[in-house]
């Protein structure tokens, strides 16, 4: 078992509305409400936590709403280590219908204050002492300056403590620059980061910068991946479908797992590749389908 | 200052986003957040409240969003008198872009326990031994028996003070049967309730189901009134626009407060009819334009 730190910089309560059909312009009655803590870290620790793993989240919460995702996380067995901000922690309200897609609206959600933001770190290097490795997972508040990321790959070094950030934008290639030691962004986030056309290129482009591992999802194409040792592949698991919110974050807990076990690269990514689809099968984000993982990972894989 | 009880059985958390655009099955970011409570009950009494009266809410409230709107109406400098109750007190989300109509998502609320309503209705009746009047606003939460409202009624009766009810459907027909001394319903609810296609019926039929005074708004319309002694009618204030949400409520609290005052029938009508026009003027639902009420009371009344 274990103990990985995982940072989500800008958590939200995601609200689900289902309604029997949709017009702009209308007033809908909701016929089913779900809410749950959101944000991809969260989904991470969640994912990690159902592989018998000692996962501790991170997170600038405030308001009423950051209130109830503390108590959700408590709820759900996670560990957390809040720090207390004086913005509303945001809400992201998804609408589907039984034809659609989700219609979602995302709030902008509030500003962290640099005091907060060094609040932050000081838990994340405190934990950090104890810990095997670190996570950072999804985008950053508004406003936030991305020293901040910076400053956690430099909190995993100063442990001696592995990284693997799921970021985009100036994120990524901030924490490629600072040296992280794996990145999973999907192709379309590492492409516009790059500003590379096509992906052999991008993930030259961000090595050269730096970052050890890379990880690219592909959803329905895979994962691939380089290192300084090579490049590998695997195809995404066949025949699943369900809900894909929430996927990409049991990938990356997949991965982290496998790491964390001492696999190598190429069984890493069917870790990562099965645990994603195992997740597919979930109707609720941040929920794993554990069988499913174990069957998805036999016929390919003698690593169990 | 008159001392005024307003119930409102199913409180809410307006929040409406504005957007670009909205385009059904697209993810949207939010440009701008704004939330405030809801609930028809609560526009009443800021409006009386504008207006230098002295209005206790009464509302059932639970869960994170509860203590939130409890917080908000101190802010506002409303007094209230809170139930507390084990749902979640509902969120309605409304979306407005530059173009079009709001979008709304009405949650369906909690339930509220029968021992809950209980509670309300002990505050209620130990809050009216020293009010000038109760008022009964919007919308009952599902599963509410609707003897809840017989019951508020019963409690005004026996306290001796007038009440107003601006309640729909089958709250409103029994509030009619129990003797409500005065309905406040909409053309619409009105017609739907009492089954009848023309207003001159639908009044008539309310009427003789046992209630007193009969107002009935009819937006752009004005507002026309039977009571024993006849029946009246007052224009709406024309030239105004802006936004109607709410302004159906201060019209409420313009006709209780002329009430109060002890005006005739045909001045109270003018009265909400120029403090709902004067909300109309504002932004944001639950606030009024105070100038703007006194100059359309001044070329048609001299009531002031």
């Amino acid at each position: 078992m274990a103990r990985v730190v995982v940072v989500t910089p800008n958590p939200a309560v995601d609200v689900t509305y289902g309604v029997a059909d949709q017009a702009t312009g209308e007033s809908h009655r909701v016929d089913t409400v779900e809410r749950r803590p959101g944000g991809k870290g969260i989904n991470v620790a969640r994912a990690l936590l159902a592989l018998g793993h000692d996962p501790v989240n991170v997170l600038p919460l405030g308001g009423g709403s950051g209130a109830w995702i503390e108590t959700e996380l408590a709820a759900l067995g996670l560990a957390a280590s809040v720090t207390p901000i004086v913005g509303l922690t945001r809400t992201c309200v998804a609408i589907t219908d039984p034809l659609g897609h989700p219609t979602v609206y995302n709030e902008p959600g509030p500003v962290v204050a640099s005091d907060e933001w060094r609040a932050l770190l000081a838990d994340t290097a405190r934990l950090l002492a104890d810990a095997d490795m670190l996570v950072v997972s999804g985008s950053l508040p508004r406003g936030t300056d991305v020293a901040v990321v910076a400053d956690l790959v430099a909190a995993a070094k100063t442990a001696n403590v592995p990284v693997l950030l799921d970021v985009s934008g100036a994120s990524l290639t901030t924490a490629a620059r600072v040296g992280a030691d794996i990145l999973k962004p999907n192709a379309h986030e590492l492409l516009e980061a790059t500003g590379e056309t096509q992906l052999d290129g991008a993930i030259a482009a961000i090595r050269e910068l730096g970052a050890g591992l890379v990880v690219v999802s592909r959803g329905t194409d895979g994962l691939v991946a380089v290192d300084e040792n090579g490049d590998y592949g695997v195809p995404a698991v066949a025949g699943v479908s369900g809900n894909p919110t929430g996927a990409g974050d049991a990938a990356t807990a997949g991965l982290a797992a496998a790491l964390l076990a001492g696999l190598p690269v190429a069984d890493s990514l069917r870790w990562a590749a099965a645990l994603g689809a195992a997740a597919v099968l979930r109707p609720v984000a941040g929920e794993v389908d554990l069988d499913a993982f174990h069957r998805f990972l036999t016929p390919e894989s003698s690593t169990e």
